[in-house]
């Protein structure tokens, strides 16, 4: 799409923990969206809910969002289990029918709904499933071990705890540096972001690493470090086994921990309440014993979501963990992600002495 | 099927290691197998090859398969990443030519062939693909810990260890003591087996948990021990994200540590040689650790397959296995079974002690 021009549907869910993916491409291309449809927070500014984004409008219908001319639809929210509301279907068919093609990252595809197949084609416009997986992927062999490049994924105490985001903070830190260094995108938010990966939530179970081995081969093409995209959390009762394929499949030689400040249940924003999060300390261990029973890997800094903290209590929140850990850790976003930045250029650099030695 | 007649197909591949769906039908219902279709073997019996199965030959052709007028063909063979070995199709059509069903476990579908649908529908046969998953699977949200009977898992060292094999020999030693005893099958043997269950290595990844979940509360229902199949291996670079969904998604009260006692490498018979196994109670250590994370587990017992091994080597296999992690270990196939049932039988007295108290 030369122009995108994004009209984003997060109907309900607008809100800086929940509508990721709507947050996520809002942050990193706000030129694209023309608003947000969320019935909740209609008259209210992207800025007024997500502390960013500034002027883009939030619109009750989508008649409202159709007037802001926008030529795609993206669905901006990700609920358990990636399906559609039900209701959404006709908004969607009423965007076709105005000349939007539609981008959804949802488990059940846009693409197998015969009558929105049917529309797209009447009207000439494309349909986007991020979360279609490729055909053929491999089983991980651990060829993702022998790449050149420093290879670092980020990890979580939970879903939705800044794993891509932080990921693509450092990304563009670390360009800066003068580092090659490529994001790989592992859910259809970071695809999305990026124009290219694949969602590893989304694939036969059976090739999860697989998935991970392909794009780690890919992303290590001309860099010298490549930041893989986490997902879920290796203590997730639903999600573990997508972090634990990734994880064996990528083969990071580093890690990056990932929470958020104030959580203190697993999953504590989509279902009851149940798994306390353990402390940060246990997650090393956990993820360094488990990760390295495959490639030796260990975790060298923790990145804290801090949102809905004040100033004070986030640099608290950051010390404190690093404290607990003896770990650099900074909010990437909120602050100069400088501590990270710093942790993955020194493991690289004793990576590249490991090397040659 | 009323009368089932099965001519299995293992065609280069009939091994007690490698062909586990044909052995595994030809161990449990020799009755109703009427051959083995491997051109390399053709001539011996499957007591010549496996060590059991009496007197069923094995033929090198699909017309002398046909010729012993069987009902249907199974797929007896589970390659790298489930696809079909081109030239098998030809033998697949004149199966469904001469009146068989197809049944297989394969991740390529077989009714998702248009020309075998075809001949499917015009013979009247039917073609059953086992790891097909149902729709609609849930998220996981941690039910199975809520369950009453008490749930034991088996996690191997590597895949083809066991796994499925011990649960089935425990199954009838527990039944045989007038325990209700469930079998939970997680892969397409154990569902040939059983006649009922999910091949979780085979769904969408973010839904192995949940299809865990629901196998458990199903296999629940009028028991008093539930026994999981478990899958693959906690460090598996391809498949551990499948073992540690169905961890977490099972929430077993105790698990069994399955290993073939001399295998030196995890996937040796698939890939070449890289991750070397490392010892049992490292196993132990991270299959408690990571399991107990969702849901407090532990290990109770050890199952060595010693099928390469003389009587002499095999007790002292597991002698050795039993001294190096302090748990009970027998050959649950080779060896009465009664030291991983009473393991069970134990674990599970205690478990009911702490529910009342």
């Amino acid at each position: 799409m030369a122009d995108p021009r994004f009209l984003i549907i997060a109907d309900g869910n607008f809100h800086p923990l929940e509508s990721k993916t709507a947050n996520s491409v809002i942050r990193y291309h706000p030129s694209r969206v023309v608003g947000v449809l969320d019935r909740q927070k209609a008259g209210q500014t992207a800025q007024d809910v997500l502390g960013f984004g500034g002027a883009i409008p939030i619109v009750g219908s989508i008649e409202a969002g159709l007037a802001l001319r926008p030529n795609a639809i993206m669905i901006g929210i990700a609920p358990a289990g990636g399906r559609l509301p039900d209701e959404w279907n006709g908004w969607l068919a009423k965007g076709l029918e105005a000349g939007c093609d539609l981008i959804s990252g949802l488990h059940t595809f846009l693409s197998d709904d015969p009558s929105l197949a049917a529309l797209a084609v009447k009207h000439g416009r494309t349909i986007t499933d991020a979360r279609k997986p490729p055909n053929d992927l491999p089983i991980a062999a651990g060829l993702a071990r022998l790449v050149d490049p420093f290879v670092v994924l980020t990890v979580g105490t939970d879903c939705n705890s800044g794993k891509m985001t932080s990921q693509l903070q450092l990304t563009a830190a670390l360009k800066a540096k003068g580092l090659r260094t490529n994001f790989v995108a592992t859910g259809q938010t970071g695809i999305f972001i990026e124009g290219w990966g694949t969602a590893v939530d989304a694939v036969v179970a059976d090739f999860i690493a697989g998935a991970a081995e392909e794009l780690v081969l890919r992303g290590a093409r001309d860099a010298d470090i490549v930041l893989v995209e986490g997902q879920g959390s290796i203590n997730h009762p639903g999600y573990s086994g997508v972090t634990l394929g990734l994880l064996h499949g990528a083969c990071p030689d580093a890690l990056l921990l990932c929470h958020q400040a104030t959580r203190e249940f697993i999953g504590e924003y989509r279902v009851e309440p149940w798994l306390r999060i353990p402390p940060l300390s246990k997650y090393v261990q956990l993820y360094e014993l488990i990760g390295s029973a495959v490639h030796p890997t260990r975790v060298i800094g923790i990145a804290l979501n801090t949102y809905d903290l004040d100033e004070t209590q986030a640099k608290a929140a950051c010390l404190a963990a690093a404290a607990e850990t003896g770990l650099p850790c900074t909010d990437p976003v909120r602050f100069a992600p400088d501590p990270l930045v710093n942790a993955v250029v020194r493991a690289r650099d004793g990576y590249l002495e490991r090397r040659r030695g």
